[in-house]
Order: structure tokens, then sequence, then C-alpha cells
């Protein structure tokens, strides 16, 4: 029986990966006060994060840097695949259809989806767009189990209620509204703005 | 002289912020725990973030939320416009062009700037892709102080210095990279595959 790892946790475990990775190639160690700066956070965080996962740095030498790549992602389940559908084929769609990161840390989409006849068929990224109604056939068939809406607002809950009836239980929502979740369904939002309000605020501050 | 609020209080700001808004309407107040359960940290946390701004709630009560929105908002520099450009009109570039989220936010894209002839000319939602090298005067006329990175990981640097170059202070990046900043100028990644691997996180702890 593992340990729960609080949820702040969690969202810091693909953060620290992504630090990991950025560090120069051959950097055998880290401290955690180098991961700390680079994740923005401070640094007995950073050890009170990793020791959830087992995993403690050694005084004066801190963390072996590919051990400690290793254990994050077996912790996010990325030594598997995870089949993908995308619902809503606009710009936002196409791009995260093309979208590197998601092959890295093998996110593979399965299959994009929109209600617009004159999307349907067209060839996005080696797949071809589908029809709203081969959702739940498709689901099944190519075992999905995350579902991203990027349609617009007024669609969103709709498309969640589809792709939860169609077995599909995590979404990852990109459109601007509150999705209410069905029984065991983990919804998480993305708003693309918040970063550069985090500039912003940094340039307020300067005088800008 | 305003105390210095740290950065990872900054960086929940915008957490906040949407939190608030994602409120039914017509609530009036909002407890630390309410806020808290939303934006996935603790309440503690938030009461001391948000002592950073001078707000306390009010036992019993919690927080006055329409005055919240508007100390996070002017703590965010959201009073007022910021002048934004786009490099790298690909579909993540259009998208992001398009995204209602930024408007929101009285992020205004002025400008959308591409290396490649054959999409320099092409109208994207009420604008014209220019070529790069327009950008550094179209930086100065329209005061953008935000640059948007959405080119290919291997062109990202050049362009982000070229901004630099230009008189942007604050950079996003969206490419799949590490950019090197000159002194003064704020960087910020975007890594879309974040939320993802939270997603996957619960879907293997639940034994998918």
């Amino acid at each position: 029986m593992k340990p729960a790892i609080p949820k702040v946790t969690v969202q810091r475990l693909p953060v620290y990966l992504r630090c990991l990775e950025d560090l120069p190639a051959g950097q055998a160690s880290v401290s955690s006060d180098e991961l700390a700066a680079m994740a923005g956070v401070n640094a007995a965080k950073v050890r009170k994060d990793l020791s959830y996962l087992g995993s403690y740095g050694v005084r004066g030498v801190g963390y072996d840097v590919a051990r400690l790549v290793l254990q994050i992602g077996l912790e996010l389940g990325l030594e598997r695949d995870w089949a993908v559908v995308i619902i809503g084929v606009g710009n936002l769609g196409r791009a995260l259809a093309n979208y590197e990161g998601f092959g890295e840390r093998r996110f593979r989409v399965v299959g994009l989806f929109d209600i617009d006849p004159g999307k349907v068929g067209q060839a996005v990224d080696g797949l071809v767009v589908e029809p709203m109604s081969r959702l739940a056939a498709a689901v099944v068939e190519r075992g999905a189990r995350i579902g991203i809406v990027t349609t617009p607002a007024s669609a969103a809950q709709h498309v969640a209620d589809q792709l939860t009836a169609a077995g599909v239980r995590s979404i990852l929502n990109f459109a601007p509204i509150v999705i209410k979740p069905q029984d065991g369904i983990d919804i998480r939002r993305v708003d693309l703005s918040t970063e550069l309000q985090v500039l912003s605020f940094y340039l307020h501050r300067n005088g800008e």
C-alpha cells in the first residue's frame, strides 16, 4: 500500500520532471536548492515532495538525476502509453494534435472529433477528423482513458458528458468554463492566460 | 513601498482569480477553505497568500468576493491593457491569437509574425501576419511589452533574442526548449502536457 501523495505535490511532479530534463546534458546530480530555484519553490518543499516518492538526496551531493527522472515518471504513470482523444478540431485542437510534448510523455492522440460536418474527414497530423457519432465506439476500441476538450465554452459540458458516457475517466478542459464532473471523473482545466498574468505582475511591479 | 510578494504566491494569484470568477453568480463571500479546495492548496496557504495583498477574511464570513477579485487584478496589473506580439503562426499561434481568455484579462494581441513568406499576409483573427523584418518597429509603435514564442524549438532562442533587442521585457515560451534570457528579461515557459501528467497520475493510482 503506497502512502497518499498530497494533491499539491502531485501538481509539482511534472514541473520537477521538466526541470530535471532541462539540466545540462551530463549533469549527474542536482541539489534541492538548484531544483527549487528552477521550479520556483523553496528547497524544503522540494525535499518534502520528493520524500513522498521515497527519494532522499545525499547531503552535499544531492539527488541522482537519472534515478529521480525514473521515479517521477513511474509515479506519474509515464512508463506506459496513454491513449487520448481530442474533441473540437479548431486551431487549439489542431495544435494539440501536433504537440510534440504529448508524444514525449507517451500521450498518444488516437482520435479527433468534431461536430462540424465541414471538418469531418479532414486529415490532421496523420489522423482523420471523425463525427461525434463515432466517439463512443472509438473510445472503447482504442482504449482511450483521457479526453481533451477544445470546443467553445457553450459545448464543453455536453461534450464532457458524452466522453464520460463513452468511458473516459479523465478530462482535460481547455474551454473557458467550469465543467461539472460526474462521479468518479477527474477534470482539470487549463487556462492559457495564467502565465501571462505572472508576467504582467512583474512588468507592473517594475513600473512598465 | 510595497512588501515583496513571494514568487510562489504570485504564481497562485491567477489561480485564485480564476476560482473566484468560477464561483456561482451572486455568491458574495468565500471562505479560505472553499477557495483552497477549488485551487487545490490548503487553507492556511490561501490565508497567507492573500495576506500579502493586505487581504484578511472575516472569521465566520470569509473574504468579500468582489473586493478580492479587484485586489488580485490590481496586483497582477490587469487593470490596464498589455500589448502582446505572437511569433510563430502555426496552429498554436493561431489558437492563441483567437484565445478568448487573453482578451478577458486585457492581453491584446497587436501583432503576428512569422518567418515563412507563405504565411506573411494571411489574415488571422483581424490581424495580418507580418514578416520578422517588421518586428522591431512594430514592438515600438504598438507598445508591446510581452512576446509569445510559438515557433519550433530550433528557432525559439533566436526569436527571443530578436524580441529582446526590439524592447520586449517579458516572454512567454511555448516552444519545448529552455530559452536563455538576457539580463532583466523575464521568461516563462508553458508545457501543455503538465496537466495531462496530473491526470495520468490519478489514472495510474486507480489501477487503470
